[in-house]
């Protein structure tokens, strides 16, 4: 077990009906909220009202920011910088998913900041303030509402990057499971293979596997995210399973997962940030697809005796072999594809998806060479 | 699944040598200590020299309050707060286990009110503000090192009582898992059952059982609690199985592993309370005796399916009874008594222990009647 810091400041507000306390958390940071959102599904499973409301009720005026993209980009992270500004916003209010918070976590930095945003992103500077964020969950997958990271996609350069600072955990985040009822079940997928692709980077590539405790949860967050998900599939208004999933994800990268893990890599995020910035497919179809592949690389690589554990705990594989085909399966019942062409991605295109992959293997310092990527992608085909 | 509120601010440093990072952390709060230790085991492994010295090293001055009790007691408390303002200390640090850091947090909000500490514990009052709380855990146990709550015993009227405020979230913790390896086994022992307490508490009395993610949760860091055990009782040298103990029990009382469970009722404490009030034997001990007379009473009454649950997850017991007496076996290989007979405490005396314990009962709201209480005492006989 390595050292580690832990530390998660955000106010979770969990369960039905909560959305209603947004308004007096936030009357705690300001008066002039720049509300983004995203594609207008809020206004249809009663959101975008609710919200407002709550706001009106404490006093909050609301600056709309709309529009948000399901791979958020930067001209419209720039657009909501520039309106926080013009409107002298003093903190920012995310409802939906992971992509319009890691966007409202990127204006509230932005919107405090002389520079260009895609600095931070770029590693040319680093956020030291931000704007007081507030967030309402609507899509369990990213773990954005409890984390301090965010991911947006330069569209100029086809670069999907990241940025981490502690200004930028969200002060509240409200989870309702109730509005996550209507969510159609391709989402559900997207959603349940992002949380388990957060369980397992820091599990298979931790240099230091002895750490009882860290195992048993993602174990555990693995099991929970996948009954619940078939739960979901069974019965779309199970709330007991829709609320287990909501959790579940929000833990999966909240920064319990990986204590004790030390120095781990998020190779399969690496590659998969690549598919989506170049194709704008769904981040957890990406990762379905590129994770059985990478397994299989890391079966060949000495990873026999981790994946056997795993699979064992989770799934009651035999082996490390049905380990991998077990996950495949999983991925499939969801409804995620699991190979390239099944997203319809031509295998012509690996080498410039590897080429792409490198930009964010050097930033994340992951030991991988360009042949090794391609060698991954070869086994997604 | 039922509404919760999640929040929890603690830091917490991790790992080998974190020690030396205490005075760094401290000096963001203040510049003069109250240093709170117990009957000076601080002294014999290395920890009192290395506060001091990382104190000394960001310009914090140290006043030592030496001596608290394993059940800290009250009197000693008024010791500190009386010091505290004295002095004018501007911090507190607590080295030491639960009770030193429960001691430390009863001063730290009384240093800060007018009034007798006491009346925080009687609910006379409520800590509004306390002065801020370092902590450098020396016995996996109790979870007070990540949690708000902290328990004093008044010696004159045999209460040992508690209080919870938002205001007594340490700000930051050390762990270093180096600390815990000279620890006795009896005390090892202690831990183990206090930490399974705090998991089954939750568990066993939630009104909503459908909580998948949360019984996991409780099922992973049970197992991990029972296999670290294990492995230190083997080897108490084994650092990987110190940490994991270490980073369990933390997590059994930092609030997670309760999320979703709604109205808990913590009655095996309330019963204990009065065992270690009484008698002032380790609260892991007294635990040890009353949680399988509970399992039996709680059997008796509708909860075979839950126990059949958890042993099944954390025991492979075949069943409810399996289950209870895989948790006896457990506590009897960590070295635990098991029956009130084996820490010497006479049968004829329930009456009055049932009678003691109505009092948190009452206070801690928990649906129990004084012939109930003597029922469950009665099956640890």
């Amino acid at each position: 077990m390595q050292n580690f810091n832990f530390s998660n400041p955000v106010k979770i507000i969990f369960g039905k009906g909560t959305i209603e306390k947004l308004g007096a958390e936030a009357a705690k940071a300001g008066q002039k909220a720049l509300f983004v959102y995203g594609g207008g599904s809020i206004k249809k499973n009663g959101v975008y009202e609710a919200v407002l409301k709550t706001l009106a009720g404490s006093g909050i005026t609301a600056v709309e920011h709309p529009g948000v993209k399901p791979n958020p980009v930067l001209s419209h992270v720039r657009e909501g910088v520039k309106k926080a500004k013009a409107e002298k916003c003093d903190l920012v209010i995310a409802a939906g998913g992971g992509s319009v918070i890691d966007e409202s976590k990127a204006i509230a930095a932005g919107a405090l900041y002389a520079g260009d945003v895609w600095d931070f992103f770029t590693r040319k500077a680093r956020a030291q303030e931000a704007l007081p964020i507030f967030t309402v969950l609507t899509l369990p997958a990213t773990g954005s509402e409890m984390n301090n990271g965010c991911v947006v996609t330069n569209e100029e350069t086809k670069q999907k990057y990241s940025t981490g600072e502690t200004v930028l955990f969200p002060k509240a985040s409200i989870l309702d499971p109730e509005v996550t009822m209507s969510l159609p079940l391709a989402q559900v997928a997207n959603g349940a293979v992002d949380a388990i692709a957060h369980l397992i980077e820091g599990y298979f590539t931790t240099p230091d596997p002895d750490n009882a405790v860290t195992d048993e949860i993602v174990h555990a967050l693995s099991r929970s995210v996948i009954a619940s998900t078939e739960r979901i599939l069974k019965d779309p208004k199970d709330y007991n399973a829709r609320a287990s999933m909501m959790w579940s994800a929000t833990l999966a990268l909240n920064g319990l997962a990986s204590c004790g893990y030390g120095r781990m890599s998020f190779i399969n995020h690496a590659i998969e940030h690549s598919l989506s910035a170049i194709y704008d497919i769904a981040h957890g179809a990406g990762l379905a697809i590129i994770m059985p592949a990478w397994f299989k690389h890391y079966l060949a690589n000495g990873g026999e005796q981790r994946l056997a554990k795993y699979g064992k705990a989770v799934f009651g594989s035999k082996d490390a072999q049905e380990t991998i085909r077990d996950f495949e399966a999983f991925f499939r019942k969801a409804g995620a594809p699991v190979r390239l062409s099944e997203a319809g991605i031509p295998a012509k295109d690996i080498p410039a998806i590897a080429e792409n992959a490198m930009g964010l293997i050097a930033m994340w310092g992951i030991k991988a060479d360009k042949p090794e990527v391609e060698k991954i992608l070869s086994g997604a085909k």
